[in-house]
């Protein structure tokens, strides 16, 4: 349906909830239409919200998950084995990962996986750091838990020879997860199943 | 799956969105970790549209339709046919109405229907000044737009009685509109047609 919009405050508040992934522009005016019929400070809330959010956000200098404080909460707790580190592609995963209650050891955030169709290499990921992270000892095993894609396989090898040089056990989440599905997606018994039966990682898949 | 935040700045604007209506916690972490990978300006943008949106928007004092003026554009154009108003529920009709290109006098929008199950009573909705519009004169025509449904019946029934009084025309748009089906997802033919072949109003549906 072509539209005009009554109001360009409303066309904008439209306009920009439907640059939003998934939502097109019926279901945006109607999330408009839906605040508007909100308490002012309800919608005052939820700008605001937004607006801190990418103004006070941090990323965690070990891990580069997301956090409120410069090391964030796993990688500050004494608790958690500091020998292990859970290599994931983002945020989502490590919510993931921890809500299967299987791991205690840490994370290590790449912000994706390698992928020269989307123009992305090595360099725009977290894996100098990992390399650090390692190279600075302590470390005893590194868990590759990628999603079980090309890319996944890709940045997996990507990994495994960077890592190479050094006495550290490495490994990848059982394929227990379908090939081709996205870790976030995996239920938690089969996700947590993956991450107890993780194989010693040779270069083979 | 149960999540624990790293971060309650993520937690607080995750749960803002998932306060949307049809958007749950899964979708709205999704659109907030999108909004994070946007560049500052862009996450600006999104914001304030919706501060800015809230904060300024007007609505018509003539038909109460969305507006960035005291009277809407469409009351304010001369071109328009004045003699003759469609009641309509919400902006989304108006919107709906006018992509048809079939309808060339103005709006009134009650802001819903007649609902006692949801609490809305005729004193909700901009009834009165629908009345306080005809009762000013040069009103030949009310055609009733509302949604094919019971609510809606009882809706044309009350605003029926309460222009009856007046002498002026009162039509709803034919029936062409599935029984049970709402307004805005009605296609534009079908919607436009039913404007053109409305029907007078006589009490009986």
């Amino acid at each position: 349906m072509s539209q005009q919009y009554p109001s360009m405050l409303l066309e904008k508040a439209v306009g920009e909830f439907a640059k939003l992934p998934g939502i097109g522009r019926k279901t945006a005016m109607r999330l408009v239409l839906h605040l508007l019929r909100q308490e002012n400070a309800v919608v005052e809330a939820f700008g605001h919200s937004i607006l801190t959010l990418k103004r006070e956000v941090k990323y965690c200098k070990v891990c580069h998950n997301i956090s409120d404080t410069e090391t964030c909460l796993i990688c500050a707790n004494p608790n958690r084995d500091a020998s292990t580190i859970c290599v994931v592609e983002t945020v989502r995963d490590v919510m993931a990962v921890e809500a299967t209650q299987q791991f205690k050891g840490l994370y290590h955030v790449l912000g994706g996986v390698i992928s020269p169709m989307d123009g992305i290499g090595p360099s725009d990921l977290q894996i100098e750091s990992l390399v650090e992270r390692v190279k600075s000892g302590g470390v005893k095993e590194v868990i590759l838990a990628l999603s079980s894609t090309m890319e996944g396989d890709t940045t997996n090898f990507y990994i495994f020879r960077k890592l190479a040089p050094f006495d550290v056990k490495m490994s990848v989440i059982a394929r227990g997860i379908s090939i081709g599905d996205e870790l976030e997606y995996t239920d938690e018994v089969t996700l947590g199943r993956s991450i107890v039966n993780r194989t010693l990682f040779t270069g083979n898949i």
